[in-house]
């Protein structure tokens, strides 16, 4: 019996013309984590979500562990709803899916509406996760320039009047993180923003804005493109992994009806009454706006210690961005190869994620890394980047 | 902007040819729910989960409330792997991947194996929202008919001979509940389950066994079709719903490693660490011989509190399986039409369901009504089978 002989087409064709790229090393447990995407450990509110649990099942008794039954899942898409009104989104109960984390939001956009006659765009760089997702399900990928105002509108437009001359299949979603974007850390101007809506006008496509950063920026930042956008084209998906716990696995996506109804009926996980009604009790017990603020100034303040590193242990040739949310750093050593650095990397103590995981064709971004201010503490963060200044010193 | 339009070429396609079916319409709370494939609320452990977390977020912090970081859920696995070799399966890590219940595993499945040029075959009556699953990946399918001893493996073998012959579309997956089926309750004999991996070895297609009900029998069992697979054709997902609480999403999948690759690729919401985390602690504080023997002694005296209730109130005519194990009796009142009178039985204050949702034609079935002793208490159970009685009564 011959294991592939049996996989969907679409699933042969995945890992045969588009193989899942290479991924990270395990990184050992000595190293100090500046590769890590996690939130810091004294910002879970590990105490918080034990009485919530404790609380709920007081109350609820079995409720919660049913398929359905418990009122909370509604309470949490009502808070969910609050807190999306505050950013200046508002959808109605028909507009929202809960999903497990931002991850299945983007993997149902993919699933719903991805294939082989449509093209998916991306940022360049992008999340690593969601390359590979769209990679399941269309071998057409379009990568799009991003810099310090993040993806660049005007070569986009350019790229998109080209495939239509060339009679190439053009993207029907556009995926980005317009605010404090993962790797980047950058976020796209208010002009940008204006100009990708009219584009997906014109050239007919939507946008999926991943928005798992937008409550933690450090300035004022323009509103999200769903906010702007006045003919359903925004698909907007968003996690409390960055700003409550990422193990509660709550994300969601908002937009037309229409697309939430079938984003819906390929959601085959059923719902997840648990999880969803232990994070309804924690946020009825929470000052929100309180806990942002909080957790902004916390990062902030990391962020500046991670800063302050690399000014002083980075080569002179590096440069990087300065974030103003968010939680990472990008980082370029010009010469330098941080991919077959890492492995020294590793073994001297510090980890960071090489550049070219970020990119659609694995042979960009050599001279890049990210680093990440989130999940290591700041005596850490100090240590790290000197041990990585170290390395590249010799590199460069 | 037409949102459909903007589909994927499968979704049109799922949504135009193979519309979602009808569902049940929502049961008013006062309704005794005899409809209802949830656990009885007293069997669900929700002082023992209470403690579990509690104990797991003492213990471990934020461990569980990242992405990775507790060891907790590779506990999990190993508790899993336990539990399937006490029913004859012995799986390494790399051939088991846990899922978001049984439900997620069933739909990993149809997407990584059934395209529009496969055949999916399922038992006639068959686990609705499988039904729906499928239908979403291929618009062949095949419905096989099943009795007393199971879904019948010689009318099954003349199906495939005539499909060979006329030159229509195999089967690349076989569904089956073969223990204690939803909804009609049956196993399959020994004879039948031999004679279904013979087909499946000279037909070439697969087979996925969903055993969510197989630790719950009153009796003694065969074997599941996975114990028995010498070629790798069988596919195991089962879950924890039925046994401590759907709440938890808590199923897996077993089979051959590269297909248990394959369908890990394609997950991709994540890993569910706290949830996974929870089950694993309460797990590890639980005598699990013990309480499936509880369960099974408690699941038993509510059948027979249903059986006696149908014996004393329904109709002559009416008929049902004696099942020895799970949590159903499929009913058979010959002339009635169950879908039409449950407008009737909702409003008398009785709730089932009507045989229909189980067929792929859901004009089939309209004799047969699905009852659960799981969900009601027993002076529930007899109250419900009073009022459907004499509902049935004039019916008939």
């Amino acid at each position: 019996m011959q294991a592939e002989s049996f996989f969907s087409d679409h699933v042969k064709k995945a890992l045969t013309n588009d193989p899942p790229g290479e991924w990270m090393p395990d990184v050992p447990k000595a190293c100090i984590p500046l590769h890590s995407g996690y939130p810091n450990p004294a910002l879970v509110p590990d105490k918080e979500l034990k009485e919530a649990a404790s609380r709920l099942l007081d109350e609820e008794r079995d409720l919660p562990l049913h398929y359905m039954g418990s009122p909370r899942p509604a309470v949490l898409k009502k808070q969910i709803q609050k807190r999306l009104a505050v950013r200046g989104i508002h959808c109605r109960d028909d507009e929202l899916i809960v999903t497990s984390g931002a991850c299945q939001a983007i993997d149902l956009a993919a699933r719903v509406f991805l294939d082989e006659q449509t093209a998916a765009a991306v940022e360049a760089p992008a999340y690593m996760e969601a390359l590979e997702i769209f990679k399941n399900y269309t071998p057409h990928m379009m990568s799009v320039p991003a810099d310090q105002e993040g993806l660049q509108t005007e070569t986009l437009a350019l790229m998109l009047e080209e495939r239509k001359r060339k009679g190439l299949v053009l993207p029907r979603l556009l995926y980005t993180i317009p605010a404090f974007q993962n790797p980047a850390g950058t976020v796209m101007s208010a002009k940008r923003r204006t100009r990708l809506l009219q584009l997906a006008e014109t050239y007919d496509f939507l946008i999926l804005e991943d928005d798992a950063y937008g409550e933690l920026g450090f300035t004022d930042i323009p509103p999200p493109l769903k906010a702007m956008d006045q003919n359903g084209r925004v698909l907007y998906a968003g996690s409390l992994s960055k700003v409550i716990a990422p193990g509660m696995r709550i994300g969601w996506i908002a937009g037309n009806a229409s697309f939430i109804k079938a984003l819906s009926w390929f959601k085959k996980d059923l719902d997840h009454p648990f999880s969803q009604a232990v994070t309804a009790v924690y946020l009825e017990q929470t000052n929100v706006e309180e806990r942002l603020a909080a957790l902004r100034e916390a990062y902030r303040s990391k962020r500046d210690v991670l800063l302050a590193a690399l000014e002083q242990y980075l080569p002179e040739s590096a440069s990087w961005n300065v974030p103003d949310g968010g939680y990472f750093v990008w980082v370029r050593v010009p010469g330098a190869d941080t991919s077959a650095l890492l492995a020294r990397a590793l073994s001297s103590g510090v980890s960071y994620v090489p550049g070219k995981y970020f990119f659609l064709n694995q042979k960009d971004g050599a001279e890049y890394l990210r680093l990440s201010f989130s999940y290591a503490g700041k005596a850490a963060i100090k240590e790290g980047v000197q041990k990585l200044g170290r390395l590249l010193e010799n590199e460069v």
